[in-house]
């Protein structure tokens, strides 16, 4: 397994490692508790653990976090004590020795997964978009992620949602993730039902109750909003959906496909993902396949 | 003078001619009335006649328009009688024989003219911003201009601007554009003071009338808004300012900054172009020199 790749997705609350042949077929993975609580520096080092029982001498290794992921630090990096601190690529390098190893955002990766091997390949410009907890997407360019000028392009959970508000990202929020986002949306469905509630059972309570469903729509119509002006920006021909919303698509797709229909000029299409809770792991791997000078693309 | 190219700018008032040498300087230009009433026929007959008067034999040449500049159609075209029937590259051919065509839309033309020989050079991410009776932006990636899947990327103004407004692209609006592009603006104008007024009249008063400088303030930050996500989406290096709006930099160049600052993660420089009311007769111009395979770069 001398040509196999090893791929690290870390999240907030899990860590998934993997392996994969060079065609991108995954050989085996695991996941583990992040325990955030614990800090950043116990996390990364089972993590690489783990990577090295998956695979002890890997040809490339990628890692992938939320974040602007530089080699030496993480920048807008997740509430983690010591995260933005993070020296990945010199972590993996004591690990692993001097095999290629390339970092990267969860979402960007998780883009670069779907064109690689999902339903991305071909389509350009093409959407990857990764709605959940946070709000991201990645925008390609013939086949190439668009980094932007700092790596923060596609981070539309900090884009300005009203302008009467306060709340911006230079004071410490992200406006959009906050309201509309998975935490944003648990967070309004417990102050509407007085017990604690998650997106995921809000989206299954809006299926019966009329509260619900309306506040699923309200906040779903305004993530269309800026779905349908980042499409008019980009003029993509194709967008897929990934994340945790996607176990709502049935709330979350026709949502999204309703307002592209009126604002875009040209609407793309918008497909579900084809990678689900394992994207950014998939991600992982394309990035350490691309480290290698691989193609990829199966 | 057989190696000078071609550039015509067409515009629903005027209509610019161009000369450019290979290193894209300006030798002659001209500029005609459009007569929009009258159709698009004569529009382009004198427009083609105009430039076979400054460049008999041009070794190519460059057109371009509002709206999505196909050389058989163009779409979203303005609202000029036969527009959006011309077939500008055929005409073209018609007049000055077998030479190098191109066409385009005329805010990214402006946009590609900056980062050849004005203000954008070298920025990866570049926006250049056409604000004035419309609204549109040229996003750059590695100093290529963004299509999109087809020419339409960077058509901001038809942003949705309110989600409670029915307006939008399929009711046929242009939502932010019909709201703070300059027509926009003057119509907002017109009704505050109750006698006609232009945007440029709108600013003038800015400068002195506090009624005339809250409607300002307040477009202009509904507008630097929509900016500050746009910059969000792509993390541009820089953006540049260009089009009517330039003419009350004092207003923009400041209402654009103070959102960037506080919204974006990485806000760009925001400088004013280098190309004023003549900025899409040099993006013609530089198509001209792209389609002869020059490198116009100076």
């Amino acid at each position: 397994m001398t040509d196999a790749v090893l791929g690290i997705d870390f999240g907030g609350t899990k860590i998934a490692v993997g392996v994969a042949a060079p065609t991108g077929e995954l050989l085996a993975s695991t996941r583990l508790d992040t325990d955030a609580g614990s800090g950043a520096a116990q996390a990364v080092e089972r993590a690489l653990r783990a990577g090295r029982e998956l695979a002890p001498n890997p040809a490339a290794v990628g890692v992938c976090s939320p974040g602007i992921v530089l080699p030496d630090r993480i920048l807008l990096a997740p509430n983690v004590p010591g995260w933005g601190d993070l020296r990945l690529a010199e972590l993996v390098t004591a690990e692993f020795g001097a095999v290629p190893v390339a970092v990267g955002t969860d979402a960007k990766a998780a883009g670069l997964a779907e064109y690689t091997w999902g339903v991305l390949g071909e389509a350009d410009p093409a959407v990857y978009l990764s709605l959940g907890t946070g709000l991201a997407a990645a925008i390609l360019i013939g086949g190439r992620v668009l980094g932007g000028a700092n790596g923060a392009a596609g981070e539309f959970g900090y884009n300005v949602r009203d302008r009467s508000a306060p709340d911006a990202f230079a004071s410490g929020a992200a406006p959009l993730e906050e309201a509309v986002g998975g935490i944003g949306l648990g967070r309004r469905a417990t102050s509407l039902f007085g017990v604690p509630t998650s997106a995921a059972q809000l989206f299954a309570l809006a299926q019966t109750d009329s509260r619900a469903s309306a506040l699923v729509d309200d906040a779903l119509d305004e993530l269309a909003v800026h779905v349908a002006n980042l499409a008019i920006a980009v003029d993509p021909e194709l967008m897929a959906v990934g994340g945790g919303f996607l176990g709502a698509a049935d709330f979350v797709l026709p949502a999204l496909r309703r307002r592209l229909a009126q604002a875009v000029p040209f609407p793309p299409k918008v497909v579900p993902a084809h990678f689900g809770a394992d994207a950014s792991l998939r991600g992982a791997l394309a990035l350490a396949l691309q480290a290698l000078g691989a193609q990829p693309r199966a």
